[in-house]
Parts: structure tokens; C-alpha cells; sequence
């Protein structure tokens, strides 16, 4: 599409940033032309020059300031961050304000008054935002998401989404492993662990699916293993605001769970079953009638489905698929922008998305920590 | 084995019934000989006659007076109980007093004093009292019992139990579904709905296998289908007195979820999975190694799931060998007491086991009704 | 039902003697009042006593002149033929001769010749003759059968089964496995090891559920096992009459396959996938349509499938109640017959499907020693 | 890497050239440089125009001769031939003469004397050919083919691989679809049918994971869909050269069936069954034990299967990555070669393996026009 992007983060040793690149990679949706792939600016430009990116830069600092003394038509056309969770607020920050369009990984920041910063500054600067809740870019999700908002489920009464993990059931944190690492030191992760690691792409891929907005929350978060500082399991009770109830579980301490993140819709006339990691399915239980299980890549799914999917039926595409799908749906807004003709749906996670993830993690944290029942939204 | 039985309830148009008579002559465990078969004497007699049962009451009372008016070796060795819900305690004490052996239908009754008036009965009068919670039945679950018993999960850390059903998704029981009407009316149901009827299930089961005690619950029940009286789906958050946490939930409205009972258990070195409608298999994650599969009928298995199997592996077993299972062990427990030498441990669920259910329901209820997060079990 | 019957062979040890019996109590379809248990007069005795059965007989000569020697309401009304396969001819015949319904094991007898002298005396004698090819009392093989006789595939181009089973892997007639020894002993077994034991299960199934008849074959068959005397597995392809074409496979040397019986029905219009090791589900794939999965106990089945169901949708039935359902059939034709309104159309496999399961086995051989491709039918 | 290629064929209306652009971007194992796109020229220039491609011809040999001028390090680094089979050998051929390297698509051409011709240039040249035989290039095949070498399963006895499809049950080559037009064309797609082109997929799945060289064969094609010249259905026996057995199947016709390649390898030590659509999964049954489900992505795998892995487990790989992961070893092999060490060993199916897989063809089309059962291959 000749779009140009930059990163923060995603250096050596960094696990996200590798998927970002081959995600965009894959369609040929940008190129890697500059980044600051480290907090540690030597590290930084190690991993740039690994890359092999023109314009490599020791701070992400240093990145913004270099992109904008270029001609406007030389610079990237978005940025993407890649960082632990800490210094997404910052860069997302500076980059917006200067008019960059920005990609961000979730959870989008910290605190809800960060993330409506954040909002304000897109609306202000007229900027593209998306943040990285990758697994709504699935085709069969879209289906899902198709098939409630068409009816044919009826109204929703009730949600189980489950991210169930087992790779932190040990103190791994301790082994030099980076990504346990910074995931449960809540200087760089926030002030939830696996809820917000993963709890909160569970949230987000309920809200995209079912179009509900959460009104109230009855939270249990624990610390299974000891001498960890954030919680490494929740299980949540929810109410939506059309009365329907809903249970979101997290957990990074099941063992043998690997990236088991799935979901149920129970509407009045039929339900929905998808799982992450059988991507390419979705069951369809109708009142009365045999179970139909709906496949990736087929004629009778719906154009969302099969605009996000790139090769036939029973050929599988998987996780970096999805992920893709996300940054096509940007490069789209983006080149959409560019046309000044900015959208007004977009088929991305949105700032304002990423602002209710946020919300979440705070909710979850205030409601584990009450003796109250329900904590308000 | 020359046991004799009778019946109360289960005549025509009864469900469980039924399957409780065909359990009991898959092994030839023992012969029905006498019944009530229907709390209106017209029906009842019709039933016995239509089943062949030789001594045929109108009443339940009948049949005691009946049976005990017969030389001791010739009364029923067992009366299984297969009433709605409200009949079991009458019916179970009654008989109970008068020094015969008693299966009960699940829930065992409507209140803990019922259900502790009971235990102290049983006591008192050393008869042998089965509750038949099923699904304890099966062989994996008596495996997953033994590997839980004999450490191979290490300390138990988290239980999902989920209990999933969509039957009463519309509102059957004003179609004239005798299995709907009762289990929809709290006089003959007791005060709660799916929560009495199947997350009293879940319940045992989870007891049964992890071994757990539930120190605190935290419950959510709704009514979704209007006009219906009791709750038809709930979900409840659980403390175990290890520090353990539970999920489990029980639901009567999801569509499509047929008798989906499934639980896992996550412990400090592994997890077990288990699923009733596929119950020939046992996941095992053990960290750091393969997933295993473990299949009924196997060599590898503990002495308690060979002993419960019949047939070779691959040739599956379901439903009625379990429940057949359950009165294997009460016949076992029934010859020990005739020959004089009663059992200290139980191969079935018993009425102490029945009376936790119960204090279950009612927790559960009283939870529900509250504000407090935690209600004390 | 009232009917009573007697048991050729079937004593301690057995497998499969176990099964009928199991099978004919769990429905009380017919009471066990007679047997002649093994071909050894003292564990014949044994086992009558151990059993309880009121006419224990030595021999099942002794079996069949005593029983004609009852007045005629108190005879067996059926005898079930247990026995290891080179018995089935003779006593079979004998009892037919007699007048008495049979039902015996498969594979029918050792040869054609000797398939069709009994289909003469059945229909001579009139009496009732049911071969336990018990696969097809599953619910959803009735299912699928009526699938295709009313057209749901259209015309079948193809058929897949196959009989996967590894319990001979390894030379286990050596160590004194009772099953193993006979299976592959030729002079009880007959001329074919794993394909006249489960081969010919393979067959009956998919003649059951397609209706097609094979016109030419072409074997392969191997003993892997060495110093076995008979084939352990054996792959097969087939010509149908109606230009259709088949595979398949029957095998007990492939490991970690326990009873792995499944077809796969391909027509013009659709296709069906059904697996004995998950019995209650049916796959069912239209053409451009989302694959559908059918399951037992549903109200959108055929009456076939509902009358061969005993409990509800998502409570597993497994082997046990499918042998139980052709026990059924032939109760329903031995009380037709003994109301003087014999059946034209029978829910079980009969002399005719046996004698064809004969014809498979014996030209299987013949193929498979055959230079030439195929083998007329 | 540096890398760069080009591509003859797989311009507009094409299905395949697009999966290998997208899976050399996937890593950026290769940068497109060059392309002739089509064998029509017009639609070759729009083609590749639309690709942005930096050096677009009209023809293959307008692309040859082009290469051929620029300075050598200019040159592309191989060529990537995504045609429709008749095409494969000229443009091979004329290629691998030249010096260049060559990646082909399967089946690698028509005749085993034109494939042995290949064979001999590319040893004369010294040129790194590879033929996209993709599915070796899952992780979990090559598991599967490690734990064969290293002697998991003991002697493998049987094999059977399947190739399911059914996107051709109708004549869809009637309706104006490319894929299907071309396929059923012995002009442009050779002898065989479903045979060549998926047939032979699952032979080399075969003999990648067994490495067993087939001895003979016995094959049944058959063309179902009236008209179409090719056939769409095939069943083969097979024998090896160790004495073990096989059964390949593989159909287009198959309703229901998208791209269901799998396959089960039986030893006498063990089992090992995959299946191409869930390929992140690895059955293994050893002797005895409970069967285990390997993973990808976790520490127990081989090298060869980790080296093949980008993301955790859990995030599913799916079919672009195994054919990216096809490119990683041809990259491999052209860097060594570049560098003046050629390797040899090659971890991508070489020409010798593009001319097995043709002499199958031409042996299945043999044996089924045969009226002897076994054809010498």
C-alpha cells in the first residue's frame, strides 16, 4: 500500500514486536522504515540495525523529533508501540500531538484519566488510533459479532468469556524470563496481572462480539503463587445494561491452559461458541434445531468474515491472520485520512475501546478489593 | 444379587424413574418388587401395573404398613425415591425410622434441618442412605478422584464447574412438560431452580473429586425467562478452605448446551479435565509435559475406575452405567449391613454428602439475596 | 415383555456373553431362564449356577431336549448363541430346526453354504433370526440410514469405513488372553482373523446405513504380527452395483486404537460422518450449507432414531443400549410371531445380512490371495 | 535477508501465487523484484503492475533473458514458478540451466523423463530447486517425522493418509472458476486429476514423515461428476519396501470436506496421527500408556519442530507459516550456496522428492487402468 511505519519497542528479546511486523509484513500493508526499539538506547540500535531499518533511533524521543524534521511525505505514516505497558501513555501521547497516527498494544495505558487524554487528543488532532485487542480481528469473530448485531441470536442474556493460561502456574518471574518479567511487576504493568494482561483482551472480545456495555461488576482476583506482587487469576461476575449477566474468567495458572481464550453468547433464540484456538470455527446452536458449526472461508458467512480472510476453506489461517486483519482495517483509515476522507466506522479497536479496557482493570481491582457485592461501571 | 427393592414415584410420564430401574437391571443389582409409583393412587397403581411390580401400592404409606407387615426376609431391601422434590423427606425419614435402607433422589430435601434430621436418623438406625448424585458414577471421575487423593495435581489452587442447559430457555412449563412444571415451582422444587436441580450437581461433583470444603460463596441468580418462578440460571464464585477458588455455574437457558456438565480442576503440579457427555476420557496436563489423554477401560487406571467399568475400552460406556455404579456401592454397603459387618466407606454419595448440597441451595439462595460479597458456607 | 430365553456358551471368562445378558436386562426385555455356558459340561454348570439360571444344562444338546421336552408356554422363546465362531452353525441350526428363535453372534457361521441352509430353515420354520451385528442399533446410525433412503445425499458415490483397533498389536494369544486366543485360532475363528472379527462389522454398517450391495472387491490382507495364523488387518476396496465405490479398513494392530469404528457416506447432494466412540452425534454436510452436527435424543430426528433412544439429549447412551436395541427388534418379531402376525420389515440384522456378511468374508480371502484386481461379489 | 526473487505466474485470478508472496513477506525471507505473472502478456504487465513489482515482463523468457543482462548480484536470487503444471518444466528447466535457483509448485511436472531431466541439470548446476510441497512444513510434521527417525513408533507397519475435498463434487469448472477450470484439463493440469494434485500431496506427506519408499501399488480411480475428463476420486493400496502396508485416499468430490489432509503412522512401538486442519496437534499412542496430544510451540519438541515455530503455543500457526516456513529452508540453502558451502541436507522437499511424487502419478494412473492388482513402482 506504500504506508511507512516506525515502532517503539520490540527490540531483541521482545516477543509482541515480532508479531506486529509480521502481521503488517504479511499483506505488505507498510514498511519498517524507522523505530527506537529500546528503552536502552544501545540495545535500541542494535536491534535497529539487526532490522536493517533506515532510520534507526536510540530514543523515542529522538524518533519523533527526526520524523518531523522531515518532509511531511517522508515521514511514517503511523506509529507503533510496542513497549511494556508503562511507556504507552508517553509516546502515544507525544506522537498523537504531533499528528501522528498511532498503533498501540493493550492494555491501552494505566488510568482512565490517560486514556480520555488520549481520546481527546485523537478527537482534537483528527488522528487514526487503534489498539491491538488482536483477537477481534479473527474472521469468525466478525461473524459473531455479525450474527448478534443481525438478530440471530435475539436479545443477549448471558456471556462466559474465559482467557484461561498456565505459563505463569511457576514463579517464572524469577527464571530471567522477560516477559514474566515486566507482566507482574506493577511499576511496568499497571495494577493488574493477568486481568490485565489478559482479562482484558476477554473484556474487549466480549464487547466487540455482543455490543454490551458492562453496568456493574463483582470481582475476585488472587495471587496464586507466592512472593508474585499482582494477581495471576480473577474470576468476574458482570451485569450489562440489558440486564443480561455475564461471568469473564482470567487466569495465567491453569496448567496446560496455553492461550485458551474463549467464549459463549447465549441470546433468546440461539447461542454462540467460539475458541481462539480452534480459530477457524464457530458453532451456532438455533432453538430447536442441529448444531451447525460455521467454517472460515466459506460462501454463506458475512462480508466483514470474508474480507478477513485470505485463503480457502480448510487451508487454516491462525493468530498473525488476525492480527493483520487489524492493521488493514487501520492502513484503510488511514489511507482514508491521507484521501481526507476520514472514516467513520472503523474495523479496528478504537482509542475509546482501549479506554474501556482500561476502565475494566481499574473496576476489577476496586471490586476485588470491596465487601461490596456490586461495584458500579 | 437377591436384593429385593420398591419404588416411590416414578410412574408414567416420569423421567428419572425409569432410569433408576434400568440402572438398577443393567447389573441385575437388585429386583423391583414393590412401588408407589404415584402420589395420586389411581396412577400409582395403574404404573405398577404396567410395570409388573407384585405387591402394588396406592401410597406411599401403604407400602410401608405393607412391607412391614411381611416377614423381615421377604420386605424390600432398599426403597428408592424418585418423587419431585418436596415428597423426599417425608418419604425418606419415614421409611428411614422404620429401618430401611434408602435411596434418595438429589436434592436430598428442602432444608438443612430436614437434611441433618435425617443424618441423625441414619445413625441412629445404621441403614444404608444413597443420594444419587449420578455423575460420581462414572469411572473417570473416580479416577480423577484418586489422581487428586493420591497428589498428582499437588495442592488444589482453582475449580471451574459449570453445569450447562438450554432446556428451559422458553417457557416450557406452560406447555404442559410435566419434567418443566415441577422443577418450576417452589413448593414442589424448593426455593431454588437450576440451582437446586443441576448446580447442586455441579456441586457434588466438585466435592467428590477435589475434596474441597466451600468456606465462602458469592452468588448471582436470575430468572430470564418471565413469569418463571425460580431461578434459571446462576453464577457463584467460590472460596475453598484450602484458599482455593471456585467458579461454577449452572444454567437451564442456554440454548443448544444440552446436559453439558464439565468441571476442571487446577492444582500446583497439573489439571484434570472432565466433560459428562464425552465421559470416557480424562484430559491430564501434567507441567511441562504432554497432555494426556486417559480412556476408560484401560490397564493404566486406579483400581476404583476399573471396578466401575464393564466393557472394554473404546466401547463406550455413559449415562446409565453410572448411575448403575452408584447402586453397585449401595448394594455393596446394603449385603455388607445383612451379613452384619456394615461399611465405613462408601462407594455413592451419602446423606451426609446430600445434606451439603443442601446447605448448598440454601447459601447459594441467601447469597444471591444479599449485598455482601462473601456469604459464609 | 415376559419373554424368556437360554444361552449357548457365554460362561466365566467371556466377554460377550456378559454383553447380551446386559443388554436384554437393561430394557427387561426377556428373562434369563436357561444356558448350556460353555462347551466344558463342568464350567458350563459353574457358570448356570453362578448366574442363577433356573435350567442349567451341560451341554446344549442337553439344552435343546430338555426344553422340548417342557410343555410349549414354558420354553425358551429365544436362544442367544455366544458361543466362539465355529459353533454358531451347529447349534444354530439345531435350535432352528427345533422351532426356536435364535439370535447369534456374528460372524454367522464359517461358510456360505452353511449361511444359506440356515436362511432355508429360517424361512421353513418361520421362526425369528437375529445376527448381533449391534453397531446398527445405534440411534444415530437408524439416523443416518433413514437419511439416506429418503434421499437427504442423493445417490452415494462413495463410502469410507473403517474398524481401527490395536489390542492385537502385540502377540497376546501367548499369554493366555482368552479373547485373543480364539479370535485367532482358524479352526474357531473361521478363515479370517481381523476381518472376519470386525471386518465384517464394517460391512453390515455400511450396507445397514447405505443400502448399496458390493459387485467386485479388492483385498489386501496382512498378518504383522508374526507366528499369528490368521490376518490382524486388512484394507479393502470395493465396486457397488450402483457404479459407486468404496474403502475399507479393518485392523487390530494399530495402536492406541480402541474401538474405532466409523463411516463416512459420501452422496451427491451431501455427507454423513458417524464414529462409534461418540456414538450420539451424527455429522451431516450439505452441499454450500454450514455442516450441521445431529445428536441423540433430539426432536428433529426420525422416528427411528427416537424410538431407539431411552433417555434425554445430552445423558449419553452408549454400546450397551445399542445392543439393547436390536434385542428389542427381535423381541418385537418373536411377539408378532407369537400373536400369529409375523413382521415383514425387522429393526435388527437378520439371517439374510448375515449370510452377506458370510459371502465378505470368504471372498475377501479369496481376493486377497488373488492375483487379479478384483474379485466378483 | 536480502534476498530477492521472482515469480512466473500467479498474477491476477490466481489462488496460489498470492500464498507464496504472502509467505516469503512473512518472514521477509525475499523481496519480489521481478515477475512475469502471466501467459498473457497484457494481463502479466497489469498483473504486475499492480504488484508494484520493480522489473515486470511480459513472458517468462522476456524475464530470463532480462535477468540474465543485469550484473550478477543485481540478478534475482531464484524464481518462484506458481503456473499451472504444464508450465512448470519449460520455465524449471530453462531456469535451472541458466543458474538459477527455483522454487516450483507440485506436482513438479508431467513425466518422470522430464522430472529426471531436471534432476540432472540441477546436479550439473548446482542449483538449489525446491518444490512446494507445503505441508512439511509444519511444525508437528516435522515432530512426527523426527520421532519415526529416532525410533518412537519401532518398525512402521501400516500407514493411512487421506486427502479429503470436496469443492469439486459438481462441475464447477462449468462456471467459470479458474481453480477448478485448469485443474480438470489433462492439458494443463497432466494424467491425473484429484490424484496430481492433491493425491500426491499426501504421498509426499507420506514419505517426508515415514521416509518408507513405496513398492507397489494398487489404485482405483474413478471421475464421478459426468463429463469432467480427469478423475476426482482415487483409493490406493500400497505396499513398502520394509514390508509395511499403506491406504491413500484422496478425493475432490467428497461433499463437506475442505482441505482434510491427515494422516496415521503405525509402528510396533507406537501410533502417530495429524491432521492438517488442526495442525498445532500431534496424536501420539505408545503401547500401554495413556495417548498424549503434543503441542507446538513447547520445550519437549524436537529442534527441527521448535526452529519451525514463531509464537507461543497456544497462538496458532497455520498453513502460511508451514509454507513460509518452506521458504525459511530454500533461503537457507541459497545463502550456503551463495556463501560457497551448499549444504546437504535441505529441511524442503528437493527435486528428487518432486520426482517421486510424479512417478506416483504416472504409477496411480497405471495400476488403475491395470487389471493385475499390483503395479511395480
Amino acid at each position: 500500500m506504500g504506508l511507512k511505519y516506525g515502532m517503539i519497542g520490540g527490540g531483541k528479546d521482545a516477543f509482541i514486536g515480532g508479531v506486529h511486523r509480521k502481521a503488517i509484513a504479511l499483506d505488505s500493508t507498510a514498511e519498517l522504515v524507522a523505530g527506537a526499539f529500546s528503552s536502552n538506547p544501545e540495545k535500541a540500535l542494535a536491534s535497529g540495525k539487526e532490522l536493517g531499518v533506515k532510520r534507526n533511533y536510540p530514543t523515542w524521543e529522538a524518533m519523533l523529533e527526526g520524523e518531523l524534521a522531515l518532509p511531511e511525505d517522508e515521514r511514517i505514516d503511523f506509529v507503533v508501540i510496542v513497549t511494556p505497558n508503562h511507556m504507552h501513555y508517553p509516546t502515544a501521547k507525544a506522537f498523537a500531538e504531533a499528528g501522528f497516527n498511532v498503533v498501540s498494544d493493550k492494555p491501552l495505558v494505566h488510568t482512565s484519566e490517560q486514556a480520555e487524554d488520549l481520546v481527546r487528543i485523537v478527537k482534537e488532532k483528527g488522528v487514526v488510533f487503534g489498539v491491538t485487542y488482536n483477537y477481534t480481528g479473527y474472521p469468525m469473530v466478525r461473524q459473531a459479532r455479525e450474527m448478534v448485531r443481525r438478530g440471530d441470536l435475539g436479545k443477549i442474556r448471558k456471556v462466559i468469556v474465559e482467557y484461561n493460561q498456565g505459563w505463569l502456574a511457576t514463579r517464572l518471574e524469577e527464571t530471567g524470563a522477560k516477559q514474566a518479567d515486566w507482566r507482574t511487576d506493577p511499576k511496568r504493568s499497571g495494577i493488574a496481572g493477568a486481568m490485565g494482561d489478559i482479562g482484558s483482551h476477554a473484556e474487549n472480545l466480549m464487547s466487540t462480539i455482543t455490543g454490551l456495555h458492562i453496568s456493574h461488576i463483582c470481582a475476585d482476583l488472587t495471587t496464586f503463587v507466592e512472593g508474585r506482587q499482582l494477581d495471576d487469576d480473577g474470576n468476574v461476575l458482570l451485569k450489562f445494561d440489558n440486564s443480561g449477566k455475564g461471568v469473564l474468567i482470567a487466569s495465567q495458572i491453569e496448567i496446560g491452559m496455553e492461550n485458551d481464550l474463549r467464549i459463549r453468547v447465549f441470546g433468546e433464540k440461539g447461542t454462540l461458541v467460539w475458541h481462539q484456538e480452534d480459530p477457524n470455527y464457530l458453532e451456532f446452536h438455533k432453538l430447536g434445531e442441529p448444531m451447525q458449526i460455521l467454517k472460515r472461508g466459506n460462501d454463506y458467512l458475512c462480508d466483514a468474515a470474508k474480507k478477513a480472510t485470505r485463503i480457502p476453506s480448510g487451508h487454516p489461517e491462525a493468530f498473525l491472520e488476525a492480527f493483520a486483519n487489524i492493521y488493514r482495517g487501520v492502513a484503510e483509515a488511514i489511507e482514508a485520512r491521507k484521501a481526507g476522507q476520514p472514516l467513520t466506522e472503523f474495523e479496528f479497536p478504537t482509542v475509546e475501546d482501549g479506554t474501556i479496557g482500561v476502565r475494566f482493570i481499574e473496576k476489577v481491582v476496586e471490586s476485588s478489593q470491596s465487601d461490596q457485592k456490586w461495584t458500579e461501571f
